[in-house]
């Protein structure tokens, strides 16, 4: 928001505080109806008119999100609706983006789309299948929700359209993923989304259906029932259980204080001088479960889970009230056989639907650090347990230094990292994936190959000739490597870096998602940079004064 | 450059020109080095130094490149190398990119990087194998320079190493490529990829080897032997005729006066005020010849290749010289039966050493337009030829304006479009897709039936089924819809349109080519546009004045 930021964002809430959404479930039908407080804004000076959105909107459908997933196991289809008669959703605050900073509104971009990536997930892999009923005006931002729903049913009434106005209103992009699902999603043909991004009134009716913007139109009246009986007849073939208990996804509890985040099994120290997080991932500390029913009687105090959750809380928090900490470093702390044994259980019952929704979650939390405009360095060290799900941290960090041996004078054993069956397919990135076979996109088997070696500790020597780490210092070398390494990274150019970043990290196929983060946020960026959008006389900034925008008209 | 550019850039050069290039033609092999004189920059300002590069050093390879293929059948390989013994290329030149303005810069790396995919589709495709001896420093640009080569050598002399020092010297992003074609050209593992971006020293010796930036060292009296005798391996297995003659490019004739561009077979008129240049790309007046040999006979004077030089030079020169006109038109002028009847010989000797060339050539020109940061409409009107090849130019525009139906008072027929068999594969786009397949994305039998329909001439209605075109306003509607399309798109922000085409020209499968016209030059582009790199204070300002860069360290 503005420069000088108020109190910090928090991202926990439940259903209890919500302003903006309401939930009712139905059976295996949850109904999800956009409500929108128009005084609920986050932050004060604009208002939320016409069901538009801001940050605080999009946090309570992340969290709402998350918990039809693991509270509702009945729950097979959701049905997206609008509370209001006349407009659907119109899209992202356009006063809150014209008083943002630029990092705030590409940080918000990226939140929002992530939710939108959950939702699409949710539907493909969770058999918890969103539509999307939409009656009155449906733009922008409200669109491209819409777009992130399996099916879309639009009332026929001559009012009711989607648009994606931003270009010819704003001067900016329909960038929270709106370009590329038109065309890589729906496969809307290129000329038709070039006429429709440039139509500030949008499209309606027939035409929405015959260009592949909607799934179907029908009258006004039958709207309810018709998208009600597609998310029945979703809910009817999805595998999720219609008799199981849910588990409560209890309030997070963490301190924040000073220079230090402690949740229970994740700590983050922060040295804001130097302009780095150290994150500790801590092992499990107690045995695990016996069987799946301890898994499920568990709940979200099993091990993966409330790492999981707390991790995801700790990235959130980093990007959004920690904007000048940009280099995070993670470690890890304690036995490899307590990670491993977990593991084992995420293996071993990866139909169930509860473990399926933790190891979805994971993989979706380790996408977030992908995307994480920070950059990211693994210290591998004694004591840690880089082992399986804690080894992605490492494979997902731009560079790991691995010491050689141990510390003088130090008792505990040369540190080892150890792959799991979990590395090799539960947590595939943006790309489709794992973060081992990009990392050997040139050597396919590689990979493969390296599964032969699940279960094996793996000191400096092996992991290097694995291919696992970037370097391995000694006792001699580590200190002034590492430090050397951080103080470095500390001077480069804070944009140089995310750009590449952003382009090292997604070697290989492409996919919707990560050609939105890639492709789609990148020129997003750029706009949102350019004075035609941002400056005093851009787009974004006279939109609703009355007073037209001035262009540099040169084309880059 | 400087925001008041002076004398146009005139892309136009042949061999006698060159004043930073030697090429030396020995049999199979020709030798091509590197060796820019420091006095000959193209603007004022800044010297040449450590042969590294600016506009008009890439103008000359552009030429040597497309010399080599139609005017030199019988080399198989390129060896390319650098005149001086110390530095093999600094890259871009610094002082350059300092002064320029975002456009120019924006500008000349999409230019440069277009030079280097001809390199690429030269090797892979036109069996003229580029193959890159390195001794001295190999940086930035220069080493870019060498990833486009298909093989590298590099001496292990103590002091040779290629090097991406943007990010840690600059503060900008190796954007020529570079980032890309690391790791996903040549696979380098993302970490090693990320201690490589930052090392300003770079690479020497066999870490270059084992990370695979380069594909073997040898000692350095060694590198000029080894990398000839690679270089004839390559041609040795290339299918170029060893004993053909090539056909000489003759310096292209044009006409460049006020609002008027006129070469023989396009003309171009410019409307400043609107932001319009109207190009039209006349079908041949002469009949085609009567087989290959006539083909040869009539070298730069047949028409689909004259008609792509032409065109190429006018899009370069539009592109650089007419920044603000952000909208081009494109029509045809002739008869279909012409333009088919070279499509028929383009077909039918496609073995053809120089037929290749041609297609290939035609590949290129089309690829420039998807890639250019300009509005495109094709007005498809009475007397017009959208057949074959030059249909390619509607299904390249951003949308098509079909009239149904003839002008009141007009004599002439309908138009229509006619689809041949070069629509069906010879000129993909950056995707590796043809136009049709990107078209139809979702329905990919659709690209297929329409061979069936290959020879016919398609009214409006017929081409509008076929889904060949956007709109079909009837003469009654035709002037009012056509003049508010382009009064609006002249109307929008420059920036957004630029990146929503960006976004919806390339959907579909992702290449090394589409990521980095898509991906990187996007962040390059937005870090090019931030103060940390272009800002009073940043990175690329004070490169080389002794102060150091002042950061705003918000990560974004």
């Amino acid at each position: 928001m503005a420069d000088t930021a108020p109190a910090p964002v928090d991202f926990r809430t439940d259903p209890s505080q919500y302003r903006h959404w309401k939930l009712a479930l139905e059976g295996r039908v949850a109904r999800v109806a956009m409500d929108v407080q128009e005084d609920g804004g986050l932050r004060p000076g604009y208002e939320l008119k016409l069901n538009s959105y801001d940050l605080g909107v999009d946090i309570e459908l992340h969290d709402l999100v998350q918990r039809l997933r693991f509270e509702h196991p009945e729950v097979g289809a959701v049905l997206l609706t609008s509370a209001r008669e006349r407009v659907f959703c119109a899209g992202a605050n356009i006063r809150m983006l014209g008083q943002s900073s630029h990092g705030w509104k590409v940080n918000f971009c990226k939140f929002t789309n992530e939710t939108r990536n959950a939702i699409e997930e949710a539907s493909a892999e969770s058999g918890q299948v969103w539509v999307c009923a939409i009656k009155g005006a449906c733009a922008g931002g409200g669109y491209e929700l819409a777009l992130a729903c399996q099916h879309i049913v639009m009332a026929d009434d001559g009012t009711t359209s989607v648009a994606l106005p931003e270009v010819p209103l704003l001067g900016v992009l329909p960038g929270t993923g709106g370009l590329t699902r038109l065309v890589d999603k729906r496969h809307v043909r290129r000329d038709r989304a070039d006429v429709f991004c440039t139509l500030e009134e949008g499209v309606r009716g027939r035409r929405a259906v015959e260009w592949g913007l909607v799934d179907e139109v029908v009258p006004r009246s039958q709207l309810e029932e018709t998208a009600r009986r597609r998310a029945e007849a979703f809910a009817a073939r999805s595998d999720r259980p219609a008799g199981a208990r849910g588990i409560r996804l209890t309030r997070l509890e963490r301190e924040v204080g000073g220079d230090r985040i402690a949740y229970r099994h994740v700590t983050c120290a922060l040295d804001r001088t130097r302009g780095v997080a150290e994150i500790t991932v801590a092992a499990p500390d107690d045995a695990p479960p016996a069987g799946l029913a301890g898994i499920h009687e568990r709940g979200d105090r099993f091990w993966p889970l409330a790492m999981a959750r707390e991790l995801d809380d700790l990235i959130l928090h980093l990007r959004t009230n920690e904007e000048t900490v940009g280099l995070w470093i993670l470690k890890t702390a304690g036995r490899s056989d307590a990670v491993a044994a977990y593991d084992q259980l995420l293996d071993q019952h990866a139909g169930d639907w509860l473990v399926r929704e933790i190891r979805l979650f994971l993989k979706r939390v380790f996408k977030r650090l992908d995307v994480s405009s920070r950059s990211i360095f693994a210290l591998i060290e004694p004591g840690s347990c880089f082992a399986g799900t804690l080894l992605e941290l490492a494979l997902a960090a731009d560079r790991s230094y691995m010491l050689d041996g141990t510390f003088e004078g130090d008792g505990r054993p040369a540190p080892a990292v150890r792959l799991t069956a979990l590395n090799f397919g539960a947590y595939p990135t943006g790309s489709g994936l794992t973060r081992l076979a990009t990392r050997f996109l040139g050597q396919p088997d590689r990979a493969d190959d390296l599964k032969g070696r699940i279960g094996e500790d793996l000191e400096a020597a092996a992991a290097a000739e694995a291919g696992l780490v970037t370097a391995t210092p000694d006792d001699i070398d580590w200190e002034d490597e590492v430090r050397l390494a951080i103080e470095e990274r500390a001077a480069f150019s804070p944009d140089a870096l995310t750009g590449m970043e952003a382009s090292l990290r997604f070697a290989g196929p492409e996919t919707v998602e990560t050609k939105i983060f890639g492709r789609l946020s990148a020129w997003q960026n750029w706009v949102f940079q350019r004075p035609n959008a941002a400056g005093p006389r851009g787009a974004l900034q006279v939109y609703g004064t009355g007073q037209r925008p001035e262009f540099d008209r040169r084309r880059v």
